[in-house]
């Protein structure tokens, strides 16, 4: 089943600014869209709440849901030591060949023509081998980096993994070499020639932000909202 | 490169209320979290604005972002017909194996312990060989759901794909039969013996909905924001 695909990994230096490029980086269409900035691809992961993972599973493509923190250049995605894809990670064998994305829908771009329809996105595409975990230091902090992408500054407001919660945990670890960005900002691009037709162009922009935070029924009178949660 | 799975085509009546479970569409966890249910699968393809389209090249996964529209139990996609995906869907070949996982976040979910931490979301993962549609109507039909997924109502009121954007936009389709969907709603399911512990618990709700349209820089003055944004 999953092969270990030789993955070209860029001799890039830690402290440089973009990712260099691969062969499966580099898109084929709207290559103008395409960006390999760290800084970029970053703030992208680091806003997302899910990502989407992909492996291989008897020759056929599945793609999971999950949550993730990055530390650096590396993903910590985590699951149940029982789930396919984390028992597919095992230190043993060669890793598993993963794709994670990360996508974000800012807005509807309403063109005059149908064929322009659009939306304004920014996602990030991960290609690479996952592997387990087993450093317990490393399991640790990527369980805090996992907690802390949820709410920033949560895991230090939380009661951390006992040692039963962390062997049912594992943890896979991808590191960001193979890396890319893309995006799509700005209205409709019509052609000139519809430029004069009578249907309104324009972006319908995707609300963010959270509303009102919902505590636990069971959860005792006098704990406020903490202070993390209110400027959310 | 993908191979082509022999997929198990349950023998579902199109009137069955729930889509038959297959090996590939019962979760090893959380087993409680997943529905089979057609409203519910329909309900969630429907909200969505992109799909994480997962397929195979090269023995490795591949995970893009793409747009998508639904008319009855077909999902449509489409691309350039230069793109990667799309060039491997033509009828000549069997077929293109792909997973399709359409996810919305709900809500942040903030538990006494570190371990509890999760996210409500309620998710669809679709199974399937995805092939070229080359029928001329079924192609318009699923452009029109394509455009009026992103805003229902706006095909009609947007200039048709002409003979050339039709013949450079590639369609591809995918039965919905292999399918299943998967929810997490309410609060922290903290364990008894945290519930006295000082953390806040509870959910932190994602807002959703839209911002107020933005008219494209080069719309006429009297083009007005059309009624079916105002409701949005």
């Amino acid at each position: 089943m999953e092969t270990a695909v030789p993955v070209t990994v860029p001799g890039q230096s830690p402290g440089s600014a973009a990712y260099e490029k691969t062969g499966r980086t580099v898109p084929t269409r709207s290559a103008e869209r395409a960006s390999y900035d760290r800084e970029l691809v970053h703030a992208i992961l680091d806003e997302g709440y899910l990502c989407h993972l992909g492996f291989v599973r008897d020759g056929a493509p599945v793609v999971l849901p999950t949550l993730y923190g990055r530390v650096g250049e590396v993903l910590y995605l985590h699951g149940s030591t029982g789930s396919r894809p984390l028992r597919m990670t095992g230190q043993a064998d060669p890793g598993l060949a993963v794709c994670v994305t990360v996508t974000h829908v800012d807005g509807l771009v309403l063109a005059r023509s149908a064929f322009h329809h659009s939306v304004n996105y920014r996602s990030v595409v991960v290609h690479g081998i996952a592997r387990q975990v087993t450093d317990p230091e490393e399991k640790c902090r990527a369980l805090d980096a996992l907690v802390d992408h949820v709410v920033p500054g949560r895991a230090a407001d939380s009661r951390p993994a006992d040692r039963k919660e962390l062997a049912a945990t594992a943890v896979i670890r991808l590191d960001l070499t193979e890396v890319s960005a893309k995006t799509r900002t700005g209205g409709a691009n019509d052609d000139p020639e519809d430029l004069g037709l009578p249907h309104w162009a324009g972006v319908l922009p995707l609300r963010k932000g959270y509303d009102t935070p919902v505590a636990n029924a069971d959860l005792a009178a006098d704990i406020a909202v903490p202070s993390y949660l209110k400027g959310a």
